[in-house]
């Protein structure tokens, strides 16, 4: 127990110790991640198979007497292979621990504050005044819930516009017409393929909706090995376009925090110059090495899940579910009869964790994750017995 | 070579992509981490002693299947032994990406922007405006050159006040005659030991400059455990006091990005809000878990490091250089003869790497890590060669 316990003293005599905006602020909530063995963890979107072998060889013998240096600050090793891997060049990149600390570097970078640390002031007549572009973070909801909150950190305004009842993207007419979007965002934010939906988008489209940005785009591409089309290409094109990939989930390396972006040399620039100096770990940047050396062992894996991707889809619609196509290692889905908070309790209670969203679109939703032929087969048999 | 060569297109037609804020920003600059082999690295004050074979052996051992998941949001099992260790409960720390994450984290946490993202506007006649207290971060120089670089990015004042010539801490008498420091300052940062110079303060006078403070007080203790007094209790003692510590330098695990700050709990969980979810690696938080059950290691190679320290102090004096004491795990001196940076580039060609800094009162001096007794024997010889 503290001494702090003992000392009579409280926070009381510093009220305003927290800024106000963080006192305020709800903070993301992660996927649970359980402390006990023997669940099947369909929450969070893991890959459900290891690292491969040589990963987990090159970084095992890494673990020696270099562990008391710094790692290389730039991660320049692992840049200059993604640029051979992407056609382009290390400046085109930046690493982060894991892409949540990227997407938190631009929205610092390119987003300004709003005036005054309170939100934007009511226009006449009460209406809330529309915040002024360079001060706006803009994404799709549903989406990856993240985007608002890092927008709230930053003192930003948050927009959030919602995609179509299938998850599609509006067109620009529509979007337009609709008059709420904000073609001057400081930054727009769009997840593709789609979470927590799986919906994935025709490159096509997206280039449409990123040439009629003003400000910067984010094409989060965290799902995309596991989608038909992938926009990195966009990226080299437009000097206001990232892409954002991550190891994480396709990659099996949630463990380790290693995520990038690609883009501009001008903005991949700004973002280095606001990170922390030894923002990757380096056993990180070893076993993310060694990943992009043994990409056909992880391309054989997503041409599996997509495999029991389909099958369960499948099964699923055949149990009475109503299933999203996904493009994504993940499956939205309506379950039938019970709510969906009662279908993730009744699933924990048979050791399955799946991920429910209190956002518009989805509340009567479930996320499952797809994970081996057994985990999804578990799955199915836990559904079986809860609707019989 | 990226298709934005071809296409014609540059950041021009955006020009306000990145905010002014970050365009001005002159960021920080790590010390040197060599490509090239057979250098002596006694630039960034990294433990000679490699990591324990308990803990190599414990981070071996879990390069496994589970590098697939997301490592523990909180990193539950390393605070609850750090409280075990420090005597308080785990609610007193936050781990972090390293402590550079965690002093970002307080900056955003307790330090408002200044309005306008423009430095304060200037006073009658030309002035500057004393900046208000809520947008200050405050602290000594010479000290940890990234505490100005953390104000900057969050658009805060920054004030470095001199220590003395000494670098012994001015008196609170001292600093309320001298009428610059700011007592209600948002955020102090004091580095203690101090670095570059190595001086050790002792905690009496922390505590006094503690009690004056308005504002949350920040003692970043990363070289304490090469100190003769540590300052941790204050920050169980008071609500408004946060201590700063790292596994990187001390604990040979700079590789692995481990730090932590302890506190009252309602400060700690402010920056938790507003950090990234899985923001320390799985294998970090392996590694510092299996060093704090390890320390007997540590605490001897503290005292061989103390040792060389002080050998190395006496055998630089009797080569002239004007030696400042040192608690720490590196050594400030004045080196004589030729210009710091002079000696600086004379080391290198010697394959030495040692730290010169363009900051007040430390511009004719070096500061050179500790190392082996066999790097201070190679020090003081290409010392004595430059000499002859």
């Amino acid at each position: 127990m503290g001494l702090w316990l003992n000392c009579g003293m409280s926070l009381p005599p510093w009220p305003t110790l927290v800024r106000p905006l963080v006192r305020r602020l709800e903070p993301y909530v992660p996927g649970e991640q359980p402390k006990l063995k023997g669940f099947i963890k369909l929450n969070t979107n893991e890959n459900p198979y290891p690292p491969s072998p040589k990963v987990l060889a090159a970084t095992r013998a890494a673990v020696d007497a270099r562990l008391r240096l710094y790692p290389d600050p730039t991660a320049q090793a692992l840049r200059a292979r993604l640029a051979r891997l992407h056609s382009c060049r290390p400046e085109n990149f930046i690493v982060g621990n894991g892409s949540d600390e990227l997407l938190n570097l631009a929205v610092r970078a390119l987003v300004e504050p709003q005036a005054g640390s309170a939100a934007s002031p009511p226009g006449p007549a009460g209406v809330p005044a529309r915040p002024p572009s360079q001060s706006v973070v803009q994404y799709f909801v549903p989406s990856y819930s993240l985007y608002p909150v890092l927008a709230e950190i930053q003192g930003a305004a948050r927009l959030g516009l919602p995609l179509k009842p299938d998850f599609s993207l509006p067109s620009l007419n529509e979007l337009r017409r609709g008059g709420h979007w904000d073609f001057r965002a400081a930054l727009t934010i769009i997840t593709t393929p789609n979470a927590p939906s799986g919906r994935g988008y025709p490159t096509a489209e997206l280039e449409a909706l990123c040439r009629a940005q003003q400000g910067a785009v984010i094409l989060d591409e965290a799902y995309a090995d596991f989608a038909r089309e992938q926009a990195l290409a966009l990226a080299l094109k437009y000097p206001h376009v990232l892409v954002a990939r991550t190891f994480s989930k396709a990659y099996s390396l949630c463990f380790q925090r290693v995520g990038y972006l690609v883009g501009h040399p001008d903005l991949i620039a700004a973002l280095h110059k606001i990170r922390d100096s030894y923002n990757v770990n380096g056993l990180g940047q070893v076993a993310a090495l060694a990943t992009l050396d043994d990409l056909p062992y992880y391309r054989a894996r997503f041409r599996i899940i997509i495999g029991t991707r389909q099958r369960l889809s499948r099964q699923l619609a055949e149990l009475g579910f109503q299933v999203f196509p996904s493009q994504a290692n993940f499956i939205l889905a309506r379950p039938p009869r019970f709510a969906a908070q009662t279908w993730l309790e009744m699933l924990r209670r048979r050791k399955i964790l799946v991920r429910w969203f209190d956002l518009p679109l989805v509340r009567d939703c479930l996320r499952m994750s797809v994970g081996t032929p057994a985990h999804a087969a578990a799955l199915i048999a836990a559904a079986r017995k809860i609707l019989s």
